[in-house]
């Protein structure tokens, strides 16, 4: 590990900038530079699509790609991470703000800074109460599964653009429906705009690489070319937009973009707002949260770096609240630009606040020219650029893998597409942690027996091998809870019943990892009646934490039968030539 | 077992009547005839008290008690369930009226049927899908708290009956505020019947029972005599009022009870009233099955017969229903009343057909003699009743044998009496899920060696063992899930980059009960970064359920290292001396 790990002052554990900024020389000002120039000319037309993504006007796509960087820059940990807008969170955002039923401007742009500021505020409060494991009640299955719907969504929410009509909805019914209904206006001369560009953007990432390659470009170059694709896009459907004065032939465009540096803004504080956006926001913050994250773990496993997630908590959080006071909407850390960031080498985030820079510097000067931008433009780049998220595959590994999985993230992609993204991704984490509950209410009981020669136990009904006469021995393969407690107890009984002349029954614990006192009262129970039917009941392999918590009961003291360290013990004791009295009571624990 | 096993015939399973009622004699209907007569004595007050209890006129007590028996004796499975209102579901029920803000009668009664037709819908349905595994999701300590502080509620809210004031509230802190406001309305009289009667209860409780047994009675039959001391109580206090005109001295009455069987009567399909009561029907229908099922079980098990948990919930459900159509409120499985009823030698469910033809004709015939009985009667009944359900015992329990146990039921236990029945039960059963699954998301992982002599390995904290030099053998004590796959990662990786000249990994899996597909997907990045380091990583002792599923993906293949049987064959195999080859990639599970 080539970076030193962060120190146990608390200041530099709220400000990884402070572990940074001491080595930060003229070299790496240079390559931070650099990656600086290439994300900055990335972000700008990215910016401007995911504002109009989330329903909004697309100065705060640039707004929310200044300060946020600044912000990420003094508390990330991450090297490489870029944040900003970013599809899957921007059509959240849209979908947040739609419940509310706002039609004026001003007041849908204030619903998404407020939107801003509950996530930032989340997300922060999250990080300082070390809180980032809850990320991990979010599979990734129902990870893949929610992005893939969250794309074919975004997509087909940007096909009005292309067509250049109005249209509208959440849902994919919804959307489909609406573009049917009035695809008799479609503007001529914006479907071809709208066509062309996403053929040239599909082009640019499918062909132009391979080509740039064999031009004897690097590998890296000619992926960081291929990113710039749309911007060349921009300029070339904005000065066609231009020339030929599309605007007044029905073509919508961009139009006024206010000039100058974001402006100074405040959440609105109205309770009946806070009250319906708290939900959504919180989902955004897990959201966002897990998906910057994981691209922030993989890049920084690429240099062996390391990331503290509890920190990145409080990183996103001040991002969040920086768009919030500065006219921007909900950002996170975006795949595809920190991988640009990542590959032309930035490394440190001050990379993040010259990519600021330079977003700023477009505010000031860029902007009069993005007047003649279509629309169906940023709309080819967004659905270019989020059919790359769609990914079935993941339906097709958890089929093959787990049942459970597949259900999972079958019924997050279909509730995502059918109900909305808020209950498709509520849905998924829900049942996920349900199915895994499901699942360990209903314990897999393996009855075991020696194999021959060795002083391994394994399955009856796998294995070939002996038992004792009289004996009954069962591996649980499953912590004892509240929620499989009853069933252990029903199990034993039911198949001490079908046996004849039983006089042990042994519990061998070896995948027993925890016994919660819903279990130990069960086991209790059924120590009892086992005594009734004279049947004795001894407990084998306990583990060592099990024991501990054991032995602070009465359990042991009242079991009928022993606790014996290995099964094979066991056997030896319970063994119709036994000596007599082969007992070891004292406590053996793994 | 002397009962033979429910047949597969649709019908009988539906209708458990048609087992018993073929072998019904003249013996078994004595049986139940005399048991009837005991329950009938007991109920009668009962059901005017749980009545009151739930803020009701106390002849839907007396409704309560009739066709909802019969409904059980035809779909219930347990010989010796006593059905009927009982004291925490009518608190529930109260809580959840109070909810509705009514001041009718009328509608506050239309609000009680329909709670109990919901709550009965819902348990048919329930018991329909065979989804009683569900009430596992209530661990027992969550319940035992929840019914002590219920039985601490329901004795507060008796206080103003037994004072003569008007009070009322639903968290502990509003009851006494408000019992605290109006101490100066008391009415002296009410309060000498009201702790004469309580006192004369507790003592024929805690006294008259030894008595009994000392004066040649047996067990039993004391205990049943015990039972009755609330109708001798009902009784005396009733003369007392009725000879000194108690009612024109400020003594309140129950007064006027419509003579007459129940009226017929329906559900509202109000949807806002359905909407308010949905929530609290469900943790009704779940508390009162819980309760039930769990004295079924109880009393099943003394004469070895068994009770089916789905059938059950048919069984409550419609009489529940049963309740909803003639004048009740919800009612479940009561304890002391079960109890009396087995004790009393009830042997079919037809006793409760008698019971419910006793309580008839008590309507018919008994009600004008009730206008006399004071209220401040039924409250020392209630209070005597719940204060034995009050055992704090459990946390002292849950204290020793687990913090997080612990931390369930005193949630629970503070949540009800603070903030109301409906937060305290769901806070525990959300907060035991909860904390099981964070138990389960940093799981204990030992570094484990071998026990010299043995083919035994453990922990190398807890046994002197022996370890190879390059080789860390970590055995993980969970299951892998998504919750904690993340936890592995970093806790292996971390392991690793503490130690020098690592080049084998094994990860021992006897307790890994599940790899699901977000686990699995870890552990191929472990698989991929060790490699990067040169460290081949090795599984042992993986379960069979656990080995089928990996052998659907290409995780094994893709394995840098081996899968070996036991972790005894990976320490031969690994041994500095051992053959090179001596490797057995082939596939072996337990």
């Amino acid at each position: 590990m080539n970076v030193p790990r962060p120190s146990r002052d608390l200041l530099t554990r709220y400000l990884p900038i402070l572990t940074w900024a001491k080595t930060y020389n003229r070299d790496t000002a240079t390559s931070d530079l650099v990656a600086a120039v290439i994300v900055t000319i990335m972000l700008i037309p990215q910016s401007l699509a995911y504002a109009l993504l989330a329903g909004l006007p697309a100065e705060m796509g640039l707004y929310a790609s200044i300060l946020p960087l600044v912000a990420y820059a003094i508390f990330g940990t991450s090297r490489a991470l870029a944040v900003g807008p970013v599809a899957v969170v921007s059509l959240m955002t849209a979908a947040a703000i739609g419940q509310l039923g706002l039609t004026s401007p001003a007041e849908i742009a204030l619903a998404a800074i407020t939107l801003a500021f509950i996530s930032g505020v989340f997300l922060t409060l999250l990080g300082v109460l070390k809180l980032g494991f809850l990320a991990n009640f979010l599979s990734h299955p129902v990870i893949a599964g929610f992005i893939t719907a969250s794309g074919i969504l975004i997509a087909a929410s940007q096909l009005k653009h292309i067509f250049g009509i109005d249209a509208g909805g959440h849902t994919l019914v919804e959307l489909v429906r609406s573009i049917f209904e009035h695809l008799g206006e479609t503007n001529l001369i914006t479907l071809v705009i709208g066509v062309a560009a996403t053929a040239f953007l599909f082009w640019v990432r499918k062909g132009l690489k391979p080509l740039l390659i064999k031009a004897g470009l690097s590998k890296r170059m000619a992926d960081i070319f291929a990113k710039a694709g749309p911007v060349a896009a921009v300029v070339v459907t904005t000065l066609v937009a231009w020339i030929f004065a599309l605007g007044d032939k029905g073509v919508r465009l961009v139009g006024e973009v206010p000039m100058g540096l974001p402006p100074l803004s405040a959440p609105s504080f109205d309770p009946g707002m806070w009250q319906t956006l708290l939900l959504p926001a919180v989902l955004i913050s897990i959201i966002g949260f897990v998906e910057s994250v994981s691209v922030a773990q993989t890049l920084a496993a690429k240099r062996r770096q390391r990331i503290d997630p509890d920190q990145e908590l409080i990183g996103l959080g001040t991002s969040n609240i920086a768009s919030a006071v500065t006219g921007g909407f909900p950002v996170t850390g975006g795949f595809s630009r920190s991988v640009v960031n990542f590959d032309a080498g930035a490394e440190t985030p001050a990379a993040g606040a010259y990519t600021a820079v330079g977003i700023g510097i477009a505010t000031l000067v860029l902007t009069p020219l993005l007047y003649f931008l279509p629309k169906a433009t940023l709309a080819a780049t967004i659905i270019v650029a989020v059919l790359s998220l769609v990914d079935f595959s993941i339906l097709k590994k958890t089929w093959r893998y787990s049942k459970v999985d597949f259900t999972a993230v079958s019924a997050t992609i279909v509730l995502t597409l059918l109900v909305g993204v808020e209950m498709g991704v509520s849905a998924g984490v829900l049942l996920s942690i349900f199915l895994h509950l499901y699942k360990t209410s209903k314990p897999h009981v393996a009855e075991v027996g020696l194999v021959p020669g060795t002083h391994h136990f394994r399955n009856v009904k796998r294995h070939t091998v002996d038992t004792l006469p009289g004996v009954l021995t069962l591996r649980v393969d499953e912590s004892l809870y509240f929620v499989n407690a009853r069933f252990l107890e029903d199990y034993v009984l039911e198949r001490v019943a079908e046996c004849e002349n039983l006089n042990h029954v042994v519990l061998m614990f070896p995948a027993v990892n925890e016994v919660d006192m819903s279990a130990l009262e069960t086991l209790e129970e059924l120590n009892r009646r086992l005594s009734e039917q004279g049947i004795r009941m001894h407990l084998t392999e306990i583990k060592g934490p099990v024991m501990d918590r054991l032995q602070r009961s009465h359990f042991l003291q009242d079991l009928s039968g022993e606790v014996f360290l290995s099964q094979y013990d066991a056997w030896c004791a319970l063994k119709p030539d036994a000596p007599v009295g082969s007992q070891q009571k004292d406590v053996a624990a793994q």
